[in-house]
């Protein structure tokens, strides 16, 4: 498993091959069996094979190819609505309109999101992660009519690989882990652990596209800008109130 | 795998058995492998074996007894820090200061949390995760000496299992798949996806410890309670904003 674990790499090319009925259910119920807060199970994942609907996406998507390539879609949302259901049918009053709740439900969609990675790699299905489903989660909402209580997390595209990248370059171990207590970055250890990093080939393709003297300005000044992050938190924010996640007093 | 992934349990008896440094770092290797938005790497790993210290992660974590007798305690957060310094050292300005970044980087860490938890279970360890790590938050930065930039998400405890639980039930798998769009429950749906839990012995047994009619009581009334969510909710929004994640105007 850690072999499995190990090998991942995100998918970006898929074939048109389905996925069977048998299989996705094999897969759904891995992801059930990750450890939810109080095994409240309070998420859902909304499955997406309908062209239509895949468009739709494609375009929240920021149009990445891959979610209209990908057999299948599925966004993993927080979800408060089933269980305030059953609550109120139970004669219980649910207290979870509030920030705490969000990030209970956000927490649940993750581990099911990543039990459901690693269960389709295990059935050399390939999977992408989507970042921009927080970016545009409002959108998402009304393609899928996620009722108040849900909110998006996170999406995976999902189906047969058409491509075989190689492994993605991480940071030594030793840069994300601290032994007891978290010990801060000297310039000394930043030079260190980012080393291998900056002085790969890729990134000298990417400074010499970008027309960018350091790594780190591709991120900032390119792909993750302050006054992107900043619109899409307001954003972000508003959905949670939206959604009913703000009642916090 | 989907065998691993099926057979999970959560883990609250541990054996004093210490786990060795190599298969720590095989761990921490296969944490390090999950996705990770735009290969930002934005997370950390605490790793806590010392007494006093988890003696500390104790008190916070509701005095679990799990917390102490386990030999390691691992907590994961949401960092910027790392990078941002990254940014600084390379003339880069880092615009992470915001609600949208530290979700990204609660992702990060809950995707690397999942691996480990996997990967541990692979290994013949178990595993709890604790819910109480973001009920506490400023005092496991105090504990931890978390810097600005970092917010831990959730914690997991590890070691060899001196118990050995039976699966915990879920709901059917239907109950938390949607298909193209969401179809919201009636209450008939409720009822159905609802009347195994509520049936169990086990929610028999917790009926009458807690003298109780419903099962939704427990959790509304007893184990997460409005008063109780609405002050975690507000002391983390607190918390975020005095490590630097609200800047979002």
């Amino acid at each position: 498993m850690p072999d499995l674990i190990n090998n991942h790499r995100s998918i970006r090319r898929y074939s048109s091959e389905p996925i069977s009925d048998a299989l996705l259910q094999e897969i759904l119920h891995a992801s059930t069996r990750a450890s939810t807060t109080g095994n409240m199970q309070v998420y859902s994942i909304i499955v997406t094979t309908d062209p239509s609907q895949k468009e739709k996406l494609w375009e929240v998507h920021f149009r990445q190819n891959m979610v209209k390539d990908a057999p299948m879609v599925l966004t993993f949302c927080a979800d408060f609505n089933r269980f305030n259901t059953w609550c109120r049918l139970r004669k219980a009053d649910p207290g979870y309109d509030n920030f705490l709740s969000f990030m209970t439900g956000a927490i649940d969609a993750l581990l099911a999101a990543q039990n459901c990675a690693l269960a389709a790699e295990e059935y050399k299905l390939g999977i992408c992660y989507l970042g921009t489903t927080l970016y545009n989660a409002e959108k998402i909402i009304e393609i899928l009519d996620l009722p108040h209580g849900v909110i998006p997390v996170t999406t995976l595209v999902m189906g047969y690989p058409d491509e075989q990248p190689g492994l993605t370059d991480r940071l030594p171990v030793e840069a994300v882990v601290h032994h007891e207590k978290y010990r801060n970055y000297s310039t000394a250890d930043i030079d260190r652990l980012y080393s291998e990093k900056e002085s790969s080939a890729l990134t000298a393709k990417l400074l010499e596209e970008n027309k960018l003297e350091t790594l780190a300005q591709i991120f900032t000044e390119k792909r993750y800008t302050r006054k992107d992050n900043v619109a899409f938190s307001k954003k972000l924010l508003e959905v949670l109130e939206k959604q009913g996640f703000m009642k916090n007093k």
